[in-house]
């Protein structure tokens, strides 16, 4: 059995993944011609002089003639970068870019990292509404809790675009989509389902939220310090949101006593368990150890007891990918003009990821695979109908 | 003989220009691979994690592995764009979007635009150094005068990272440029030259500033008020300046007397002169009617008693363009790490263009074509060896 910190298909070289990164891994691609005095002419003076002063008189055009209504900006302080916690803005540079990679490859669309040298909240937002003509939304990544709640939020109204934290969002949906497949595969319904969520942190807290919005009848969310409960002290304004919406029957304690008998258990923290509380869950359970680059518990220990194991892996089934959901998230957003991104929005494209899981089901393909070339689209178009519904595009 | 404002080769139709805008003129191209999971494994996680860990390790090592480091921001507030003024962020975009389009195509360097919905220079300089790190060089752009000055200076005084307002310098590179290949096609010496520069914007300050520093004799500003001297009212710091330096001989009043007997007159303000003032000026003199669209007087009227004519137009001979200077002095500034741009890196840039038409001078060709591709890397060449020179890189 290949070790999990050493999967096969990801034994990668650092000679190869540093080739890989070299000058970075983004360039600016020219659309308009500049091939001759007279292409030089039209794109650029004489010629553009026309092209703006048209969108001065009616600003509305900026959507038509220039890039940035359908720019993304890939924005971070570089505070909570993947596992490797605070880093700074600089060195979180290469994964923003591989992010705006992604986005171009899975969404069509462009995208440019902006990596800010502050982590003041009032500094970013103030940061952004200055540069706001220069884009047409908002992707964060990879800024640390608790703080990235309040800063997508005064975002959202700060700035009049979609703005997503995608380590929240696009997370969560992908966990939805994932519990949806994994239901269907068992033939259960959503609603009866027991939650654990193991890591109250930008993902496990958007978790809780958007699986409570789409009618899972009880979850249960613990932090480092155990079981979250309106009893406890200390909670922080979001934890404290959670505490009342969450746990149901008034558990006290920690992971033994959170998992007994839970239906479902999403590991969202770096912590591990033990094989036990596992094989404690009810029976066909499902296990989400979410985890990367190391699982709570190695894939093949879970699925001695779980009928459905999932990770963040991709060298295992049911690989959980943020890349399922954000590129079709902000292409659907951008292509219906939408204001804002929604709970509908968000539970629209959970369900659009499904949905296409759905066509060729299995306890072992609960999601598409990150490189289905459907999913993408289908997002979009379920996202755009969405936002066209609540009445945000 | 066709209008100075309707010439053939940019009979524009509307409709060709506003299409070949639509959806703006650049794009993102990604330059990894993400063909397969194996490939997105080493773009992105878990690949990347070493690449970021390796930088927060030593930062230096961003240089190597980001697109940042030669990433050129191309920077505007809107206030001062081409003839239309204060148009704002939005309208100003379609022409910054040309000019990191014009920076890929003659200088092979990355560029996004940034536009800024501030005005402030407090807070454009914030704004800058919050976004240091997502960027290698700043071009700042179409920043109206005097304020452009100020946030200039502020701009290379906060950031460790070539900085320049092409307004100024760009235009002034290629005017000193031009200069000498008119005095060489002359057979005259640029240091016996008495220069009369109409406009003390942006450009006409940076002119008046770089032929002094590369040594014509005398040079006589005149803003709207007319000719520039101590004993004016009223003069803003930079103008004060410009008193200070030029106009040896002490010349009082308008355009008539600062041009009799003049050797060369550069246009860069969006006035007209009469015929007889260009009559008036010394034998074979030199005219650069650089206002745009409609220079200051029709090049061919100019012709009847200049020996030179230039203007900023690709459909009459000697076309003063930006395009000259700025791709070649930004990518020579990346190439050498230099930390800022130096007078003796913008002199070495417009020694390197005017080398460039020696190769090729008459008086109907002082300054290469805007589309020679030799331009571009002699001027990177030489920027390069200048900044090496100076100690800045």
């Amino acid at each position: 059995m290949t070790a999990v910190n050493q999967p096969a298909s990801t034994q990668l070289t650092a000679d190869e993944i540093f080739r890989a990164h070299e000058g970075g891994k983004l360039g600016i691609d020219v659309t308009a011609s500049l091939a001759d005095s007279r292409a030089l002419s039209i794109a650029y003076t004489p010629g553009v002089a026309q092209v703006s002063r048209a969108i001065a008189e009616d600003s509305a055009l900026a959507v038509k003639y220039t890039w940035a209504h359908r720019l993304v900006a890939v924005v971070s302080d570089g505070t909570a970068v993947l596992g490797l916690g605070d880093i700074g803005p600089r060195a979180s540079l290469p994964v923003m870019e591989g992010k705006a990679a992604l986005f171009k490859r899975f969404g069509g669309l462009d995208a440019i990292p902006i990596v800010l040298d502050t982590t003041d909240v009032d500094e970013i937002v103030e940061t952004l509404v200055r540069l706001r003509p220069s884009f047409g939304a908002v992707n964060l990544e990879d800024v640390a809790a608790p703080r990235c709640f309040e800063l997508e939020a005064r975002l959202i109204d700060a700035l009049d675009c979609p703005v997503m934290h995608d380590d929240q969002h696009g997370t969560a949906i992908v966990v939805l989509a994932a519990l949806r497949g994994a239901c269907m595969a068992l033939d259960r319904e959503l609603s009866d389902q027991r939650v654990v969520i193991s890591g109250a942190g930008a993902a496990g807290v958007a978790c809780a939220r958007i699986l409570l919005a789409a009618g899972v009848g009880d979850v249960t969310v613990l932090d480092s310090r155990g079981i979250i409960h309106p009893g406890r002290d200390n909670l922080n304004p979001v934890k404290a949101e959670i505490a009342e919406v969450t746990n149901l029957t008034g558990l006290r304690g920690g992971l033994p006593e959170a998992m007994r008998g839970a239906d479902v258990f999403v590991g969202l923290s770096a912590s591990t368990i033990p094989e036990e509380l596992v094989a404690g869950m009810a029976p066909k359970s499902i296990v989400f150890a979410l985890s990367n680059p190391d699982p709570e518990i190695h894939p093949e220990i879970a699925a001695r007891h779980a009928a459905v194991v999932a990770t963040g892996r991709s060298d295992y089934p049911n690989q959980i990918n943020n890349v399922l959901a954000f590129p079709g998230i902000f292409r659907g957003a951008l292509d219906a003009n939408a204001l804002k991104i929604t709970d509908r929005m968000k539970i629209a494209a959970a369900e659009a990821i499904a949905a296409v899981a759905s066509e060729d089901l299995s306890t072992d393909r609960i999601v598409p695979s990150a490189l289905d070339p459907r999913v993408g689209p289908e997002v979009a178009a379920a996202v755009a109908r969405a936002a066209r519904e609540d009445g945000v595009a």
